[in-house]
């Protein structure tokens, strides 16, 4: 069993149990190549359900994938100043190809602005051909210097960027907006992790970016997660890339734009925010494995029969769309198995053994409570549909109730840096406005603002940090 | 109507109408970086389709995705040295991160044998791990030197890989014919493009493998082009990665491999084999859109009663499950669509105007054959459901005419080179089995042997190179 138990208790060591629970549930690994990870089978299958969630919200709304290339010619990539700036530090370049040395460095893509938008402004001539409303799932590379963190912090990610211009401002801005909505749809709804969502300050704004909008959610240990961005572009890198257009009206105008994504890091906050001692638990509408059956054959007591009812079982509830595994590895035994698959998080484990078979009925265990419960059989499938469904809305209320909890309001920069130390988690503070307040507070305790609500709430003080008048409150935090 | 219309027909200049057909049918661009390319909507939406229909293959059968890194040390690239010497011509190196001269340089993937397998290491022990089958969707570099030709040869393009290890020689074997029987599916019954399966010579074998295995299928210039390979890798990578496992006798042994891929070059193979000098013809299984609608509005003529029609009629169609689009843009003309349409192959196309809304009907425009045809409303969903299974077969049934019309066999050298410049296509040939005479019908004519049928076939003659008693019947051609 010393393979499949976890040693380190979450409230213990988050960061080792974090580590642990990742690896031994088998959803990443360590690459041989320094800085990158492998994303496992479980993990990478959650990763297909988030891009079928989105792919069916964003293609109702006329939203198409396309690939564009990963390498970006030096020139194009530092076109854009601002935006160049931002991302020079953490470039990958490739110098060399076959034999030869390139008399252009190529970039790795950090993200797929300029790429893309030099080729927009072939596509986009006239208002006919607006909006433009792209997408791509791909592979990012970004060349971090701290120490790798699995799916939270690695050289090469995986993620979605969605692209959009359009012909006027109002409708730019609406976009940013929607994706917004939709991606706080998948977190919520689906990852059962709840997010404050609002807009960033200036120097936490997309490099290029008129305004940068996230989504940001609280882990365990009292630090806050970007769970994904959504920038207004404005006409910025319309200008830069001449991306313009032929109005109704006869007259050139540079296209409004938008852009947005979210990565392989969800993955692991979903690990952080609903895991256990006993390893992951896994949200029922995201699981790859939504229930799995054991059998539990005791010697002489009728193996045959509870190996085809258990069969039986399986198959009734495959024929109602749910992911149900049967494990009848002989070579496991049941308690093994327990283990196992408890900490692969999956939501609901139904046990068979020979006093449930003479009784009609099953055991049925919930992975987030650990509630145990005989069910008789006729009653096995609605069962399961009610479960997964209170499943996932407990996770949901559980992770929400911790959220509401580490939101604390403070009135003075002293009060700020007690609950900072003592509790971590947001920071609700009345903020002038100003950029050096900001670097100040970021300087002395390593807080940033993680996002300023889009409904603004009144300041119940002057700012926490000059005393000077409040413009607006700000949520601070300390952050991955 | 200019951007719309194809100027090259197929038969006059077949590489300038790709070229054109796939630029104007929006399937691809080239890229501000050179010989890369950018997939764009309507391609990238079949290339979603063959995932697909893949994925629901293979996930059946136990295969599971995941992603490894992108980037390969060198030294573990050089570590098979037949493999590296196969692939270092065309490797892309990164040698920079950030302002950092990397201190060993890094491989972007040609392929993922050696990053996959220093892993397998590790995580297979003992017989109750295997079979291990994975499988991954990413963007592979080989950096080419010659021209680009849109989705054939790129320096960066998708593809699809499948690793496996077992246990057995048997179970390896089995499954390499797995993956090709697969893929042929896919490619004939999906795609409607017939392939010829075989073994590949020793020359042309994946470079570290033990035999090869590939689809190839011929194009309309005669020239055969790989449509997907399935490789037994046998244990010479399992000795170099030292991929061992305890079988249950207790003793250490080698894993047998496989691995297997199709590419984005599937894309280029489908526009060449079915596109005519109107542009593109979609098979109707992976079609983005299998039917448009285009209201025929004359002036005064009840538009609004057309426009509610064709909305009825798409509405019924979409609840049926055919993918439709609705073309009621007024900023166009009804003959402007027909072109549009035409030239992104849409397999059905449907019009209506004031004529057939008086009697009840429509008028269906088959795009493989071009023929029209008035069909009865209450008959619609049936003959779209009924052209869509016809279309399919048409499009196989020309295409398989097309591939046996374009084999010939071959009883001299002189035959061999008189056929080859006259006809192309497949020349089926006796061979003695040397690489020299493979070699010298390569140096002197261009063609390779593309496979050797696993049905072998009685030589005809004695080797049409050296005169000796023949061991096989190969096909040759010319190949992309």
């Amino acid at each position: 069993m010393s393979d499949t138990g976890v040693t380190v208790k979450k409230s213990q060591d988050f960061s080792a149990w974090y580590v642990e629970v990742v690896l031994k549930a088998g959803l990443a690994d360590y690459a041989p190549v320094k800085g990158c990870m492998i994303i496992r089978e479980d993990a990478y299958a959650v990763w297909e359900k988030i891009q079928e969630i989105l792919n069916r919200k964003i293609k109702a709304t006329g939203h198409r994938s396309v690939y564009f290339p990963m390498f970006i010619p030096e020139g194009l990539l530092t076109k854009e100043a601002e935006h160049f700036a931002g991302f020079t530090p953490e470039v990958a370049w490739i110098t060399q190809g076959g034999d030869t040395q390139l008399e252009e460095k190529l970039a790795v893509r950090p993200t797929s602005e300029t790429i893309m938008y030099a080729t927009f402004s072939k596509w986009i001539r006239s208002w006919r051909d607006l909006p433009l409303k792209i997408n791509q799932w791909c592979n990012i590379v970004r060349w971090e210097t701290k120490a790798t963190r699995l799916f939270l912090r690695t050289r090469e990610f995986l993620w979605q960027e969605g692209h959009t211009a359009h012909a006027t401002s109002e409708e730019a801005e609406a976009e940013v907006m929607y994706a917004l909505n939709e991606y706080k749809d998948l977190m919520e709804n689906y990852l059962a992790i709840p997010v404050l969502v609002g807009t960033k300050s200036e120097s936490e704004k997309f490099a290029g970016a008129l305004y940068t909008t996230a989504l940001e959610s609280i882990m365990p240990d009292g630090k806050a997660l970007q769970m994904g961005t959504s920038h207004n572009l404005g006409q910025n890198f319309g200008k830069v890339f001449d991306v313009k257009f032929v109005g109704e009206d006869k007259q050139d105008h540079y296209v409004w734009q938008t852009s947005w994504g979210i990565t392989t890091r969800l993955i692991g906050a979903m690990v952080m925010v609903h895991g256990d001692d006993k390893g992951l638990i896994m949200p029922p509408k995201v699981a790859p494995v939504q229930v799995v059956i054991v059998p539990i054959p005791y010697k002489g007591a009728e193996p045959a029969a509870i190996a085809a009812k258990a069969k039986e079982i399986a198959e009734t509830l495959k024929a109602q769309g749910v992911s149900v595994i049967l494990d009848d590895r002989e070579e496991y035994t049941p308690g093994w198995k327990f283990n196992q698959w408890e900490l692969k998080g999956v939501p609901i484990r139904i046990e068979i053994g020979p006093r449930d078979l003479k009784q009609g009925q099953v055991v049925m265990v919930r992975r987030d409570t650990c509630q145990k419960a005989p069910v008789k059989e006729p009653d096995i499938p609605a069962t399961v549909e009610k479960l997964l469904v209170e499943i996932q809305d407990n996770m949901f209320a559980k992770a929400k109730a911790i959220l509401l909890d580490r939101i604390t309001a403070v009135q003075s920069y002293d009060q700020f840096k007690k609950f900072l130390e003592e509790k971590g988690g947001f920071l609700k503070a009345a903020w002038c406005g100003s950029a050096d307040c900001e670097a100040k507070v970021k300087d002395e305790t390593g807080a940033t603002i993680r996002v300023i609500p889009f409904q603004k709430e009144e300041p119940t003080s002057n700012c926490i940090v000059c005393g000077q008048k409040a413009k607006e409150t700000a949520y601070f935090a300390r952050s991955y």
